[in-house]
């Protein structure tokens, strides 16, 4: 791909890696590339990071043909760059876009243009412990066109900002609220998509979570709102009697790169996985019984979240004694260990940037 | 309220009145009114339409936070311009945004917002039969920030662009696919609201009815795969053996405005409207026995559209010989009558804007 550099005059000052926070601090530069129906990709370019024009009848600002990935470059302790599993990121995008009606790309297209930002970006990846570079890969329509449709004209960008560790004070358990009346997703929907319209719809179950004294909030399917799928951005697990225990990938769920990754590591290690669907009756049941042994969200940002409490209704119960558990706290360390370089990387998941 | 005006150079050619479209002809100006956590509503303004600068890491284009509405101004005969029932589209408005977790706002706020608009433009309106000024007011989050969040910062917009007939060629019957994969809503969702997420997800399904030559889908709920929802996005309606029957209002089904004015209509006219669930089922059985009369959708756009064919799986009906239906037609007359000022607007839906 023929990427054009646009240099900016004068760079940032690169923020205290100390107090990174989450997306506080952009990077210099972003990718930008342009679709066309009759003529596909094309114009891809390195530019200085800032506001874009957009028409007030963009179909994005009215439809939200959008979707987006999120994934981080990580420095390693004798300086490499590494990232962990784009091309997933890139294969969930293509899958999200054609949910959305959106343009599609070949997966090396995204890589690379994930890998040359990284390239012009590199000073800007910490190396303070649990840091690392978001970055954050989305396309919307473009098009001006205030008739629901399939829009014509669409931008692909690429951003990202350092981050510090999700979890400045360490990783602790978090208490869950089972929201049984607002819905996330439902067979035949977006549910299995990054797609902005999942977001915004999810808000409401954050507020009202918080509003309960919890840190997240976990949806239930939308059919029966009986099986759990997942806790706030994350995909979830359980540790039940021990085996594992994880919604099924059909549709409702974000088939989640750690989600494929924990999975993997823990068939390895010799844990039975059960990607079936856990009623939350039987979940508040295990959690009574004792059997309930420890549960934890999947995702990028955070890699893993302990849950310490479900708060479902008038019941709830709690895990492990609100302490992060034996296996959740492993599969931290052996998988950020991978990422920052620190592990062997068996399954040969980081992609070194050079 | 205190609107400042800014007003451009030279104002745009107006096009002409017999090949309008839709939304091709954006007007001269454009309403804009920002809203800051802690200050609220400020700074509202009638500038020049044009391009609006966004952040790439604006909440609107990652998470779609954003809802929109719809609604025409009418040129009558005599010259006057009209209103339809604006202040439903205020209380809708402001439902969506609640469960977006987005800023409500004083009906009277969104109302005036058009008024003044539409007064500014008045010479936009168009005075062809069926031609009208279409408005689109949306609100947006345009807080640059990457975590997903309730955002702190918002736009209302309003826009708007003269259009023609809906069906140019004169109102005819369209082909329907009874979509049975894909869902538009589910309860606990979003389908209530004119929330940009609801659109980007029935793209696919308008995209796949037409692939089978079809005009437009008619969603099945989301629980079920059973019960008739939308076609399109309209709300739909259907005479079987003298009654009327449409999907209740129940969290996945919009509440449209068209909908509530035909609902009146034909109450006042002696017909029974059922608003309850319809399988669809039912709704082929009736099709097949002759006892589906007609059959229509309801909307801003096309104020009525009426179906001629249904098709679901390998089976179809045709509703009165793909012939519009006698009482359609009249509902179509008198409804946009009474848009139009032509006939006497006895509910008292029409505001003049003076």
């Amino acid at each position: 791909m023929d990427i054009k550099f646009v240099k900016r005059d004068v760079l940032k000052e690169k923020p205290d890696q100390k107090n990174l926070g989450f997306g506080k601090y952009m990077t210099d530069y972003m990718f930008v590339m342009d679709w066309d129906q009759g003529i596909g990709w094309h114009d891809a370019r390195i530019e200085p990071y800032g506001p874009i024009e957009i028409n007030p009848s963009c179909v994005t600002l009215h439809y939200a043909q959008e979707t987006f990935e999120g994934l981080k470059a990580y420095r390693t302790k004798d300086g490499r760059i590494l990232l962990f599993r784009p091309e997933m990121n890139a294969k969930r995008m293509i899958t999200s876009n054609e949910r959305l009606c959106m343009p599609g790309f070949p997966e090396d297209m995204f890589v690379e243009a994930i890998e040359e930002l990284v390239k012009v970006e590199k000073d800007w990846i910490p190396s303070e412990p649990e840091t690392s570079l978001y970055i954050r890969p989305f396309v919307f329509a473009t098009e001006a066109s205030l008739g629901v449709h399939q829009a014509i004209s669409y931008k692909f960008m690429v951003i990202c900002c350092p981050v510090g560790a999700y979890y400045p004070e360490g990783i602790n358990p978090v208490k869950i609220l089972v929201e049984d009346e607002l819905v996330r997703a439902v067979q035949g929907g977006t549910g299995f998509t990054k797609c902005g319209g999942n977001y915004a719809a999810s808000i409401l179950g954050q507020v009202r979570a918080e509003a309960k004294g919890c840190t997240q909030v976990l949806w239930l399917d939308g059919v029966n709102r009986k099986y759990v799928e997942e806790v706030g951005t994350m995909n979830i697990m359980f540790k039940i009697n021990g085996e594992i225990y994880t919604a099924p990938i059909e549709g409702t769920v974000l088939p989640g790169v750690t989600r494929d990754s924990i999975i993997h590591i823990l068939k390895d290690w010799g844990y039975k996985v059960n990607e079936t669907h856990l009623s939350v009756d039987d979940l508040m049941k295990a959690g009574h019984d004792g059997t309930l042994e420890e549960s934890f969200g999947t995702g990028t940002a955070a890699v893993i979240s302990p849950v310490g409490e479900f708060v479902y209704k008038d019941d709830s119960v709690v895990v492990n004694d609100f302490k992060i558990g034996e296996l959740t706290q492993r599969l931290y360390d052996y998988l950020t260990g991978i990422q920052w370089g620190n592990e062997e990387d068996k399954y040969g998941w980081t992609r070194e940037v050079l």
